[in-house]
């Protein structure tokens, strides 16, 4: 039997991954190929920033793997985060609309989970959309859409959930006097695990895209750059973390190796579809969650995670298709995270539930070349400091710290020329597009998290 | 003769370079060499942040000839500006001393000259210490460390003065109506001029080296990268501009065509020095005089121009010395504004005016290799933002914004893990030192100019 003598060719591949006794999934085979469509593997970093990519321009260290993945692909060089931190991101990614449409995505972050920290029961997901397209689905990593068992990601279309639900963990299991996270979770019950977190999630997404059939949707949410920031093998370093937002810990060296570490195991996640020949039939998507954190490069933007400046929204944003997206190009296209529910679902045959349209595009005809990169109009919103944002074009109206500003992208990436003097109509404008986008959202609360953006870092004073 | 025979043998090098005409100085005939001391060449950027030559880490541009002079020299990593903004490190410059021991010292920066921004008459300078041991001194560019006449460079050691007494100036000659400075003078009287400012400071560099006999001391202070930022070619653009600190106009694109045309002319400058095979026989110095301002890169610094962070403080620093320094080396020494004055004393064989001694270091021997690099201890102060800083060793204690903070330099450059918890004891130390140091300088008054640090980008909210 054809099917037979391909598994066991699978197996002599895995074999030299040490995959062997892993069952491997056959979405590659052949026979199948024309009638199944693409595996999807999304890998999402968390706040990794514009530049900490070699193949976007970060200096002191490489990543080849993405480099790589980026030079048989599109490298994006305007994709941007839904917000400027992370669970509004992901809400707006697993929604496929502006967060603020929910009372969750109101939360920036989520930090202890309230009852109403959950999405609404039944609501669509890029994960159940894909699960009625009869992919098979798991999200491993990092959830924060709320806590399990109630808003677990397997209330949400997920078949598969292996990480943590909160903001953050620690890399390295901790003692149990350690009031920092590092627990794990496998579809609701405690996981035993020890090692590099990067390693063990990616170990993970192994074992899963090696054990299962048919076409797979693998959200693959690392950790990684997110604080604590302990390099592999920095076991005692990681014992000393006691609260992710501490601000007397971590240095360019130790970020540096948890990047490299990152890339090498999105290496081995590659590596995996090449040995069970999935690669030409799997989707690879690369990006994250919002702009880089303090020891991140996000040359040429100015601004940090947390703002709404281009360095706190800008993100890598990497695609490979093969035969469908030409290799080694860059694209002009804005893209950004709500936009991946459309157009990963328009790849599998699908689309978003009409009752719940899309906020974002699909972009899959620019994507492979069919049309033309077009002008964009987004926006953003973040309690923190009172931001608001708009860009439309290449234009962008900023309001933040008190402070109102228009910039044009497309001369100043820097956003340190403020035109709004000289283009009072074109202000006006984006400021008014900005005020009817908002009264269409929920309006955040008072109870709603926020903190003070300039007490972070010495020179936000 | 063969000094004629070497003049006629100058005239025809000096021809491919347009110099055809002008009297050669005959500083590298190898008859004087013996007898006579090093010219020296001092190069100041205005602005150039850390990494904003490619030898430094700038990628959407290169700087072939400072690369260049760097792979002939010493490229420090660690050098420093004595201040954060430009008059005040000038003064530091100049009198090889903290500027805070002069009232002029206090004006951060000089903005209206009053009668005590000045230099006290016969005050020693790098200059007038330089003419005392036989050089012709000059100073092209900017000065701004007092008006003139009163405070003219003439009148504190610079034999010969062409350029601008402000802190900036257009890079075009403006109509009359436009209020943004474009004045030159030379040694007292109006320049009139035409073309692109960068080109016609250098080419006077060219005309004054090429002009005289002996050893010489040229400070040839640019006015690039500094605001306005137009770039060459761009006399329309030039006109727009009505006053330095217009907070609407520039962009990277400028940025990188003026740092680039700096990179020529300095070039020029050089290839004047070949051709006059005065090479071997000048230190050339290239530095800045501040960190750099809103498009410069400055990493792995954070902190821009006004601020005490490294980013605002650490310079680009290259001295080139045929014979002496080993070139294509770099160095971890610690080198500040005001060693310069020692250091090149020494180099001329001679030694500060002990009434005026140098809280700067004579580091030849370092930068020769005589001795290894070792630590020091500096300070530094600025009134916008109440700003202090120390520091010993690797460790820095920064005051800004109201909040202090110690950073460990060697294991955290950009200045975000606060270590002032984990060492109570180092940095109630180094706190004292500056109380100690600041105890023993001239206190701002109020009439010193300040501003709001917070109010300037849209970044610092």
């Amino acid at each position: 039997m054809g099917v037979v003598a391909t598994r066991r060719e699978l197996l002599r591949s895995a074999a030299g991954l040490g995959l062997a006794g892993m069952i491997p999934a056959l979405a590659g085979c052949s026979e199948a190929k024309a009638a199944q469509p693409p595996n999807i593997l999304f890998i999402l970093a968390d706040d990794l920033g514009y530049a900490d990519l070699s193949c976007y321009g970060r200096r002191d260290y490489v990543t080849p793997h993405l480099d790589t993945l980026a030079s048989q692909g599109v490298r994006l060089t305007q994709g941007y985060a839904n917000s400027c931190v992370c669970s509004s991101t992901r809400i707006g990614l697993v929604t496929g609309r502006y967060q603020q449409r929910l009372v969750v995505g109101l939360e920036e972050p989520i930090t202890t989970p309230k009852p109403t920290d959950m999405l609404p029961a039944g609501h669509p997901t890029i994960a159940s959309l894909l699960k009625a397209q009869g992919y098979r689905t798991a999200l491993i990593g990092k959830w924060h859409i709320g806590g399990a068992p109630a808003a677990a990601p397997t209330n949400y279309g997920y078949d598969h959930f292996y990480g943590y639900t909160g903001g953050g963990t620690s890399y390295y299991p901790l003692s149990a006097a350690n009031p920092m996270p590092d627990d794990l979770i496998s579809n609701g019950s405690p996981v035993a695990w020890n090692g590099y977190l990067t390693d063990v999630l990616a170990d993970e997404a192994v074992r899963w895209i090696t054990g299962g059939w048919g076409p797979f949707f693998l959200s693959m949410h690392f950790n990684a750059p997110h604080a604590p920031w302990t390099a592999p093998g920095d076991m005692a370093g990681a014992a000393l973390w006691t609260d992710a937002l501490d601000r007397n810990r971590g240095n360019l060296d130790a970020f540096a190796k948890i990047v490299v570490n990152l890339d090498q195991n999105i290496g081995k996640i590659l590596a995996t579809l090449d040995a069970l020949h999935l690669a030409n039939d799997t989707i690879v998507v690369f990006t994250s969650d919002n702009g880089g954190e303090r020891f991140s490069e996000m040359w040429p933007f100015t601004g940090v995670k947390g703002e709404l400046l281009e360095g706190g929204l800008r993100v890598p944003l990497i695609l490979r298709w093969p035969g469908k997206i030409a290799p080694a190009t860059t694209s002009p296209q804005v893209m950004v995270s709500m936009d991946f529910l459309p157009t990963l679902l328009a790849a599998a045959g699908g689309a978003p539930d009409p009752a719940f349209p899309s906020d974002g595009e699909n972009l899959l005809p620019v994507l492979t070349g069919a049309s033309a990169p077009h002008p964009r109009k987004l926006f953003w919103r973040h309690k923190a400091g009172d931001q608001a944002a708009v860009r439309d074009g290449d234009w962008k109206y900023l309001r933040l710290g008190g402070k109102e500003h228009l910039f044009d992208l497309a001369a100043d990436a820097r956003e340190r020329a403020d035109r709004s003097a000289d283009e009072p109509a074109r202000f006006a404008q984006l400021r008014d597009a900005w005020t009817a986008w908002n009264a269409g959202m929920l309006p955040y609360s008072a109870a709603n998290f926020t903190y003070d953006v300039t007490q972070v870092d010495a020179d936000r004073y």
